[in-house]
């Protein structure tokens, strides 16, 4: 478990790099990610490369007995090849060039920039193969930043129409599969379809989805291309990308051909700008624990194995609406965050506040004048206190699928539907209860784990179908939630109601659904209490599945809203609307203790513990500090049982029998 | 009086056809509308023509004794038409063409576009000119929607110069009429007089106004050749357009042509969408009986005949910002509501939740497995109930102006004017009091109406002038409302105060006009008591008016709200503000004592009572059940004196003495 | 001290022409400004010239006693013109060309446009070089209205390419100088830059105020062709040209080429469009006294010299979001208010409601149909009242910086940072407490002044900080503000932490900076009290300076907010937050005090007064009267000591011991 530092040697003077990277040493940093933006100054005019200078850097790390970790450099390509190819470029929707100016404007299907792209990570593997120095890389930069993910120009048009060529048998197929009947929208061949422009009224949601589908594959072929290469040079390498936080580009697709992800985590921006409600004081000064762990925890899934923070916030940032200053404790208290979520290292970013650019407002450990901020402390605080530790072993799942988040959110039905949060409304609830929980795709081995929680399985298939009733009829406890089901793979409504295929397993159907404001009151009844709920309710129709919850409010009143199955060796529980987060608790409290799954008292919002590898982590994310009761048997690693605001307690020993002690 | 239900048989399987159609059969349904957005299915490659489905899908709506209703197909042209001819697409103000892959999206000027679809209307025409099944024909579907009637291609520029070249004698007498000295815009030739397109500050008014007359003609001459081909075809089928609720595409320019109009009704999308104030809970449950029935007698009095709803909701829908569960009873009320507002025919869109495209979540009256829904019993309840009825027989006008909702749009000096809204004010008032208003153009004969009510006739020239005082000569009672002649009708400031030419007719004019926001209080006093109004004030000196109201709050204190005066047998108030609910009341109750026309008591929002033909309709779009008080002479055709939640009435007699029992 | 008006002769008949010009010598008028839009009136064609109207018009304006001020039309090319050279449009940054039908969206930089211009200019000055009715020249019409200062054609891609290549001796100094090495920024020469685009992040900040500076440049550029070619002419007319209030082109840069400025003042469209508040009811029927004024000193302070309004709101607007009418008294209120702030003609907009165009819904001083409107009366009530004085003498400088104002607007940190409204901050408060305040340029000599505010010097290289420096060393009081000296010129962070070099001044650096939203508590204490400030908050960390105030909530609690440096003969305070409304009167008042300049007590909102060549007013912008206590040796010039709702005094003396009576 250790801690790394993002470096630009290219922004600073030559002579300074000594000074910065003996203060990198002398913090505790091991790894020293570097040229992810430095296309132009090793290419400075095609064909002629400048290694000198990154040369230097690499042999400067290895001198103070530190790692490099370097980066493919094609988010940035200098302006003489933009200019030479404007064709790389990206187009919006309605035909605007993404321009040369910022970054991550190039086009993953341009075959000019896939050769460049070759070019460049070709000449700089090479370079460094036999680098004792370097120890893995990063490719490119957070694919899709600033949605970028889709793009709308010739060249994804012309790869569209091969991609569903590859896809479907025939046209037909593909007209039969879409539906296409649906206002006059049959296609003659694969050559004519293209990418969904501006028209007056929605696309066809199968097409839609397809081009997500081809969209995300295409990042997916592009980073296979990168990481070929680097493993061509060195095959000792490890490879990893930088993903983002609660985004959409599907992390899963490009697992395989990476060694370990890998994610950039910004807790007060998070807050800020990629969750519904407006931030608590508490989170504006060190994010909530659950949104940036429900990260963590999918970085860790996708693999099944630790993961990398590649880049942890050191301090204020710039991008999100507001700049607040992280509470004192924050950039250590998000490395141990990170370390018992699963993570193997933490890298700050950056080393130092750049003058120059578009981030200049983003903190680094170090001020603009080479001073120590107090990201500096922090992180050398933390280099100190973290130690070696084995894998998080989790024995709850929660199944997320990137297809249903982009097909959801192209027929959301309610301005209040929101794919992520509503998932975040059963991970905290596991969270509040300590579990440590693998986020992973509707494609992994299920059976290793004791319970799963699938909030919104949208577009389910027959294999799906499979694989669940499997998991269930061999003693798996499942809780599915709202709009599970509702869909094929194709973006189609099943010919039978929803959960379609899995209603034998769920033994109900949904008779009805609705959304609703908020303003509308909505409450259910579940297990003799009364619970409220949101946005979401399917009205079920249970047929051998036993009705657990009953709607008592509007025009829902009366109707089942959640139903229960025995089958096989398992259970399965459907709950067709968004629960509150108390009826959260209640399902799944249920679910663990049916599967035995042992869990903590509820904690509250700010407030979590967790286990890896037999040590438990008690952090709180709060401005008041809170005071644990731990088993006698247990002692303290770090802190004590008073745990101080933004602080972190680190126990020796399992997570049974830790509470908060009563005011 | 009858149901009927839209269907698409290119959805599904040719083996399932019959059991559709037998099942509308058994639930009392007489008209099925089918092939609106089928033209690729009948043409799947230029000039091979596949008709043997639809003739199988007319013949056994014919077998099952009920009539075809067919639609031109135009709405959705094919995708190799499209691509052949690109030129079809409509374009926004900046450029971007309007994409294939939804609907509506060709142009209604396009030459290459009118072609085409004579063609394929002569085709289709033809083919079942002597089919016995065919009662009549849809032209396209919902011209205008998803903001289309305006298109800004070349073709339209053509277009919209030789419609200008039509109109003035000579470039010279558009100048004077716009009056282009303003900003340099005198105009020298028709050729170089093109669509208005973006510019730093607002386009001049004159020439908005008339690119909104060109492109509303376009749509209508759109549509007269599919109107003149159909009846080439068969002179005894009717010709008919569905419009859409509270829109801007003018319905009067396109009457002649159509033999009646009808109209697509979704209650419970409406008040979310293009009503200002969040929807009540019983109107996410059921709509507003009132901005319904306005749509109602729009189509009713823009041919002073019966009207049809062509597509009636059926249960929950897809397009609205939520999609709440419409209330037990809802699909039945909509259907007696229509009627009683002299609906010859309701029928439901669609029969079946399609599988497949951008209408998944739009209900049909039996569900994608083909299970009946709730829709089905409620429509096959109401086909059962309606019986034959003469037409409404109305003693008020409401007079709507399209072109005064288009002028005032582009001017309307406050954020919070809405000519819809505005209207709404007066029409509610009217509803409220049980009485049955045509509402009706401004080239309208209004000799046969006692009372006449004009919120808004904002551009006013000598015609009109004139028929508004012929009017009122001839003993006719006039409401004139806020903004009323404020414009000749090239949209210029008349060169008198406001009401310009109808300042004899009032004797008043408007010494200064203002907006405010809601936050400022606005009040006055009429006839002794204090009334709120909103948004619209104009100060109004009366010369031999009578002043009737009068400013009470801010700057407008003191002046003339109100205004009163004789006109030969008849009489006309003035209201210079925008009435709130009590001062409408009392606006509109003088008006109807003045001209004799008898009213019920003030009937809460939610509960309406309205005649048709002798019967009268009690209407509760509440949750509350009502009591109504009934003369004894007086007996139920339908129901009792408590109407329940969502349920109707319908009283053998007229309305006079129809009340509601006090609680 | 003197009255004048905006009129149109060729939006009326020419018979009504000379009734018009007697109404207004009658008012006292003796400015009438022409010709602003007219071109196509004196060029319908090619070549073709019709001087006869406005050879006439001028007769008229000097027979009655009166003067023309005329203006060079290019506001609004003819069509024509634009038909023939499509060239000339602006485009916007995606590329869209602004197009006719407006007002000014030709490009500063199309060499086209600049020969049309200088075509017709010539020809005009020509023509009335030896009239003796004509006073002098207003350039164009408030360049960068709607937002057209920056335009984006290609014309203005290679004239930014030049500018750059005029300032820099290299490329690589300009690569040096921005820190393009910053996202592989780096440019290879300068043809090869062009104007910052669309791109999925944000552009370069150096790029983009690069981009400001040469916009603005270019308009400069512009009205420096029109001024030479008016001089050319006649070298005895005055030039000036129309800016706009709150407004972000640089008018300090243009003032060079100016004989004085004038600008456009509308202070109940003001309050509702360019203020963060919803504007209270006062405000919308006068302004606010300090926005206006705020806009008076910036032209005065710009030139050192008089003023001219030249645009005065008459009545009733027509483009901000609402219309209310302005209080009675409110038009002549705005007179005397200019006035006592130092300017020498106020000139309504405009003599006559037009009937046609834009700006049908703009009031005039007359009604559309010739009868006097409200705004007659009063300008011709304050063209008896005002009379002849001296200068305004102000001893407190308030420093403005347009580039400071772009800069911290593309890189705001907070949705609430306002340049405009943190200044407006530290300016009421000295409005407050009746101090005349010059707003200058960081360029001007401050040594005139007793007192120096300056609230956001962000940018801040050599030359500034000596000046500043100097002007403390000397004697000078300067109070600092929030993010002063955060930048260098080229928009880089100083190496040094902020103020950079600043730092020995204030002697302090900022330790760290946040932002925060309104919703988190944010107090400090200073000098024995608490108050409150806003959005930003940088942490001072004072070397030689002395604490003055000190946070006292959130994390910043207990770092220092407000420095104090004795330096050289005088002080210097840095106040690192933005202020409440009290902070500022507490900060303004000790710097007041240490400059010993005199102040006033506090007025409340809304009740001003001010001094002016010896004679001192007190104004009234609220709808509730005022009592001045007034020395027993002052009398009244106009009123008395009672200033009624919306009224104004002139008192025969100086403003010491001027106050408000308590209730
Ligand atoms: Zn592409
Ligand atoms: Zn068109
Ligand atoms: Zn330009």
């Amino acid at each position: 478990m250790t801690v790394g530092v993002c470096y630009f040697p290219e922004h600073w003077s030559r002579e300074r790099w000594e000074t910065d990277i003996s203060q990198m040493a002398e913090a505790g940093i091991e790894y020293v990610r570097m040229g992810e933006f430095a296309w132009r100054r090793i290419e400075p005019e095609r064909g002629t490369f400048d290694f000198a200078w990154l040369d230097e850097a690499v042999e400067l790390i290895g001198k103070f007995g530190m790692k490099a970790v370097l980066c493919t450099p094609t988010a940035t390509p200098p302006k003489w090849l933009v200019d030479e190819h404007p064709d790389v470029r990206q187009r919006e929707q309605d035909g605007t060039p993404r321009e040369w100016g910022s970054r991550r404007f190039t086009c993953f299907n341009s075959p000019t920039y896939r050769s460049e792209t070759e070019r460049i990570v070709s000449v700089l593997t090479d370079r460094y193969a036999d680098n004792p120095h370097v120890a893995g890389w990063q490719t490119d930069n957070e694919f899709g930043c600033h949605e970028t993910v889709t793009c709308y120009c010739e060249d994804c048009g012309e790869a569209f129409s091969e991609w569903l060529a590859d896809r479907y048998e025939s046209v037909a197929d593909l007209n039969d599969a879409w539906g296409t009947t649906f206002w006059s929208q049959q296609y003659d061949d694969f050559e004519s379809i293209d990418p969904p422009k501006p028209t007056p009224a929605a696309n066809h949601p199968s097409r839609v989805l397809a081009y997500e589908r081809f969209s995300n594959d295409s990042v997916a072929e592009y980073n296979r291309l990168h990481a070929a290469l680097i493993r061509e040079a060195n095959d000792e390498w490890f490879v990893t990308h930088n993903f983002m936080g609660g985004f959409s580009l599907d992390a899963f697709r490009l697992a395989a051909d990476l060694d370990f992800l890998s994610w950039d985590s910004y807790p007060t921006g998070f807050v800020q700008d990629r969750q519904p409600d407006t931030p608590t004081v508490d989170e504006l000064r060190a994010g909530n624990p659950d949104q940036v762990s429900m990260n963590h925890d999918l970085q860790r899934g996708a693999k099944g194995k630790p993961f990398w923070v590649m880049e942890q916030q050191p301090g204020d940032i710039n991008w999100p609406p507001q700049s607040p200053q992280p509470a004192d404790g924050a950039m250590r208290l998000w490395a141990h965050h990170a370390v018992a979520h699963g993570a193997d290292a933490v890298v700050y970013f950056r080393w130092r506040r750049c003058r120059q650019g578009q981030e200049q407002y983003h903190a680094g450990l170090r001020r603009q004048d080479g001073s120590p901020d107090r990201g500096y402390r922090e992180a050398s605080t933390a280099a100190d206190e973290l130690f070696d530790l084995d894998s998080v072993d989790a024995s709850v799942a929660l199944v997320h699928d990137y297809e249903s988040l982009w097909a959801t959110r192209s027929q959301p039905l309610s301005p209040d539907w929101d794919y992520w949060n509503h998932l975040r409304t059963y991970y905290d609830a596991l969270r509040a209860r300590g579990v440590q929980v693998d986020i992973v795709s509707p494609e992994a081995t299920l059976e290793r784990y004791d319970a799963v929680v699938a909030p919104t399985l949208y577009l389910v298939g027959d294999e799906l179908s499979t694989a669940l009733t499997d998991y269930v009829d061999s003693g798996g406890c499942l809780l599915l939630g709202a709009r599970t089901g509702e869909k094929d793979p194709y973006n189609r409504l099943h010919e039978s109601l929803a959960p379609g295929p899995l209603t034998a397993l769920t033994g109900a159907q949904v008779a009805r659904h609705e959304t609703l404001p908020d303003h509308v009151e909505t409450r259910l009844s579940y297990d003799g209490a009364t619970y409220e709920f949101r946005t979401w309710a399917s009205w079920l129709a249970p047929e051998v599945g036993v009705p657990r919850g009953e709607y008592r409010t509007g025009e829902a009143a009366g109707n089942t809203a959640i139903v229960r199955n025995a089958a096989g060796d398992g259970s399965v529980t459907y709950c067709g609307c968004w629960p509150g987060d108390d009826l959260a608790d209640a399902l799944v409290t249920e679910l663990l203790d049916a599967a035995g799954v042992e869990y903590t008292e509820r904690f509250p919002d700010g407030v979590r513990v967790m286990e890896r590898d037999g040590y438990t982590w008690a952090l709180n994310f709060t401005s008041d500090p809170v005071t644990l009761t731990v088993p006698d048997s247990t002692g303290f690693l770090l802190g004590e049982s008073t745990v101080d605001a933004f602080d972190t307690a680190v126990l020796d020993g399992s997570i049974r029998g830790v509470g908060l002690a009563s005011e």
